[in-house]
């Protein structure tokens, strides 16, 4: 698997790089990012936080405007960004901002056109992590975190590889997309009409089946636009309830849906991260 | 002087606003944005840092990439982020990147057809500040920073009004216009074939005959795609060295010119301003 080293920019002394890539999984040419900590200069590999991204976002968001790396070059944490779905011209879209590129919902989608490539998941779950682990010296310890769709994909990807990864963490994830109208538009299309089938990818009703934890952050800002109808944080948090599960889920005043919320609060997911990867 | 706010988000427990506004002085609408920090809250006034913007750039820019919030809460300083030209339909433009609409050069334009808006010098020295401490709990403390073209504008500015500016700091500053290709074709457009006019805005020249010092800092990257061509901080050192001027200049191994960068220094600007705003 060879990968094309398209930008660097040295950032608070470790470097964000970009890469271009032929995906396997995705059946086309992607792009990420990945920032690399100072510390990788002292000859030891650094753990990894994989960064999912939300609707309409590539691996561009997290690194320009979180603010992340200042804390990642201070822990020694590598940050890993994917784009949010694969692209291209032979690549099935959609019109709308939260169908197709843009918007892979980090599943693998079983219905034409969109089974030809939409496999986010397995991408993200498999692909990536070879990639990255056989290119930098980034070890096979890994967090993962994410925002509004990208939250619901670090959820249900860490409850069901709980051996992969240490800790999740979530900004205004899409709590359960089995009852909100983006998921219902996005499993119908990528997983098709049964709904018994997108329950696969359900961070409530994961949790409910779960049997074994990894330490959960949630942070949920109550001015957030979409909260009362797409994130509905009350199911994950009645469903953690339930379950006895590790979820520390905190709602915060004034805050909503942008990245000038996630700037704010990410040092503290670095920080619960730093906790689990050592 | 009417403002209408057009955004509001929470960010590290104060408010990012943008507002849209008549401007007298460059005869167009425009927008600004203001980092409010939680401090204003306690009923006292917090001083300001102007920040002026590259070429190409808005408001935006700052705002969304530099984390300059996050320590500019814990200080109690406010962030004004003007745009870098005057704009709109009937607002005289280029095709290219380097002149017109987007490259105001922070100077009043004296020919034709830039006379009519290009007053960008006048809008940030006096018509904004007049405005922002009319509309905020900001008081008349004042610092001045920017990026590249911006870096020009803080230490222009801050040079010929020493009265007005506690300190000044500058990332990339193109630091003498006047020796460099970026000047050389935006002062010919906006201030004709006259060499001699051209000094009163350049920085080495204001240091030349700088008779009030206002303590300045600037980083600058070594790994700068425009440092040898267009940004030249040798020289700037030199007119500072020649006239014991307060200048602090940091030169930064592997940094280029990118938000990346500034990201990584915002901190030590905000600490440096905080000694004099106080």
């Amino acid at each position: 698997m060879s990968i094309e080293n398209i930008s660097n920019n040295k950032c608070f002394g470790g470097w964000h790089k970009q890469y271009r890539h032929r995906s396997s999984t995705l059946n086309c040419e992607m792009r990420f990012a990945v920032f690399l900590p100072p510390q990788i200069n002292t000859g030891v590999k650094v753990p990894a936080l994989y960064w999912l991204s939300g609707l309409t976002c590539t691996d561009e968001n997290v690194m320009q405007k979180s603010g992340i790396q200042r804390v990642a070059a201070e822990l020694g944490i590598a940050i890993i960004a994917p784009d949010t779905s694969p692209r291209g011209d032979d690549v099935a879209n959609d019109d709308s901002y939260d169908l197709g590129q843009g918007a892979g919902f980090y599943v693998n989608a079983s219905q034409a056109p969109w089974n030809r490539h939409f496999h986010m998941y397995d991408y993200i779950v498999k692909e990536l992590p070879e990639i990255i682990e056989q290119h930098f010296p980034i070890s096979e310890q890994r967090a993962i975190s994410g925002h509004s769709m990208g939250g619901h994909g670090a959820l249900t990807i860490a409850l069901k590889n709980p051996e992969r990864y240490s800790s999740v963490s979530a900004f205004s994830p899409i709590s359960s997309p089995v009852n909100c109208p983006w998921g219902q538009k996005a499993f119908t299309a990528y997983l098709g009409a049964e709904q018994a089938d997108w329950k696969a990818y359900d961070s409530c009703e994961l949790i409910n089946n779960a049997t074994r934890f990894v330490p959960a952050l949630v942070d949920q800002g109550n001015d957030d636009q979409f909260l009362i109808e797409q994130l509905k944080p009350q199911l994950l948090e009645a469903a953690a309830r339930a379950k006895n599960y590790p979820l520390q889920l905190n709602y915060h005043d004034g805050y909503d849906h942008s990245y000038y919320f996630i700037a704010s609060f990410i040092e503290s997911h670095l920080r619960f991260h730093a906790k689990y990867l050592r």
